[in-house]
């Protein structure tokens, strides 16, 4: 199975706006040099603004388990499709929900058709977001994230005992690994223990040359 | 002075997407006919959208407080700014913050020049906001969001006491009224109570046509 | 196995202070009487005044996962079993927590030896629950909550569907049920349907006579 | 006017149970011999113990808005009251409200008859807290909290900017300041300033003597 990258671009200011365009770019191009899916999540702001410029998979940060109706500044599946993403992550470290949450932000991406990446912080929460029927579980230990210091060298066994629960609740869900993640061994190291790719940020965005440290990212795959 | 009327979308279907744009151009040609300010708040994923297609003015729903960096899922003051936005809600009742998110999000919003609509529900926090110093604040009684029946006509109290306690904190902050206007006589009620306009959303946005009925709120004054 | 029965005082004015102790001397006798256990969840300020006067096992409503140090107005499992408690609820409805407390509160509830009650809304978020390895999970559909219809038989599939989901996560979690219980035939039909016992409140606690109240609810067992 | 001291325990381990009761006796005696007054604000499961044992000022460290009724989990008023406190600090650093949460908090507590401090981060939200009407606004700057650097030396214009905005605000709010205060000289520092007290933890809690860090404390008064 070819790995899947997904490069978040949190709030940077070099993943905001014209920049989220212009990374985009690069890993629309790498992904097609290197035959790997590279997907992006801009700020809401932008999906649609890099959906209609690039064609390139597109991710939320975020998705409330709201309908249409009552809900000032949520995240609404629906707007969030029609923008042009594909999918969202859920849970992420930096915009933790309620668990009630996340099973209503499961089945409202799902009922648009959305990839759901669930994030979490360690085995136990791997297992829970596994059972509630996501594409992908991302396990990001929050103490690795931005620390520069790869989850698959500093905690192999948090990759590896997440992959082994997921794999006796629900052998239909993927498990991506994340935190300190940005080049190519570590992608590799990733691969190896079990997961099915990275989710990445800063080591990619802030980057002098984001397109070079996304080249380096699959060269070893 | 002229009345500010904003009107926030909320994640109404009607609102969505290409929707959003529609509603925008009914904004926009009324705004232009009454020589009234007519403000949209469309979804985040919307903002780029209508203000890239419609010239009017662009609220964001909500906007958080934080900087560049490690912020997944936030609404980011530079990225909303980027995506055209001239304006953000902060604290509707939807979308309740915690006080210090509230000062952090009123700093973040003026720091891009982006004015600031602090949404309140009594008096009491009418005038906590106004100790913010945001531009306007919109105070609006919960139970009537949404019902029909129009505060300055169901509580007029909360607004001229509202328009009395801003006055005594801060006479640069102005004081908009919402929940359950939709009419023409909700808006001259609003004017005649002391506020300088309204913050409304399913009574045109879920009309038949929103043209017609932004017509007729206008219509009075 | 005997059905185990918890009892939540919630913010209930006849379940406040010395209210409390009475009607956990209510649930004391009635237990001693039919041999079912039956245990008490009051308010924080009341659990050492109850555990410390009635011989009955009490429960807190909620406690927050954070070890000692700087966490203001926080339930600290240390203090919560210092003060009496043998277990507590987590994650009820009218207390919703982020799927990584969840896990932290789970982990540091058992680090005090006390039993662990998750509760959730529907048979999804039982599934994750009880991979987070609790003792009991409690499925109770929110809009049911109060309503005087018993779960049991408005909804009889999201508790035998929540004890289906739990067997498969892990043998080990026993499965409540809630939501407008509160007569003998629900605790029965509670039973029936595969769970070992019922999370209640308002129908005893508002009771005119708690005690007899309690007396009915165990009468068919 | 003679001082407030209010000595939070947080979830620290020399605060809690029996240890909470002992610190209390320290508040107590050095109140006594000094002729000022010392409040303590234990865990909501101590208030109750503490109370009932020891004649001192007990505070909660949270006080939810909420009235009677289906709030699990939540602090209530009456409950408070009932175990023994006299007041409540509201919207601490550590346990941070939304706006209208902090004006539901400070109108139930008045219900009651408790006294209200509203914790603040900067002179802004102190006026805006202000406006709200409690007996005190306490402003910690949170960087400062637990630093052992104290806020009437590092940032003293934080207090003076503070106890002016409330001036302008509302002159019968008194103003206590916090974050790193533990000596005699913070204490002296804090009233040359302006406010009328402190609000205090680490410092006495995780003293060797805390009798003898409070007899330090109020020294030079």
């Amino acid at each position: 199975m070819k790995p899947l990258i997904v490069l978040n671009l949190k709030t940077y200011l070099e993943g905001t706006g014209e920049g989220a365009v212009r990374i985009a770019r690069a890993c629309k191009e790498v992904g097609e040099e290197s035959g790997i899916e590279i997907a992006i999540a801009p700020q809401f702001c932008d999906i649609y603004r890099v959906a209609s410029q690039v064609d390139v998979p597109v991710y939320s940060q975020h998705l409330d388990g709201v309908g249409a109706g009552s809900f000032t500044g949520h995240a609404f599946a629906k707007c969030i499709k029609d923008a042009g993403a594909v999918g969202t992550l859920i849970n992420h470290s930096e915009c933790r929900l309620k668990l009630a949450d996340i099973e209503a932000s499961v089945t409202a991406a799902k009922g648009e058709g959305l990839r759901t990446i669930i994030c979490t912080n360690n085995i136990a929460t791997t297992a829970a977001a596994a059972a509630l029927g996501p594409d992908y579980v991302a396990v990001e230990p929050p103490e690795l994230i931005g620390s520069g210091i790869p989850v698959s060298k500093a905690d192999p066994e948090v990759v590896t005992g997440s992959v082994a629960a997921v794999e006796r609740i629900d052998t239909a869900v993927k498990v991506l690994c994340g935190a300190g993640i940005s080049k190519g061994e570590d992608l590799k190291a990733a691969i190896e223990l079990g997961s099915v790719g990275v989710l990445l940020a800063s080591g990619i965005v802030k980057a002098k040359d984001p397109k070079a440290a996304l080249e380096d990212l699959v060269s070893l795959i």
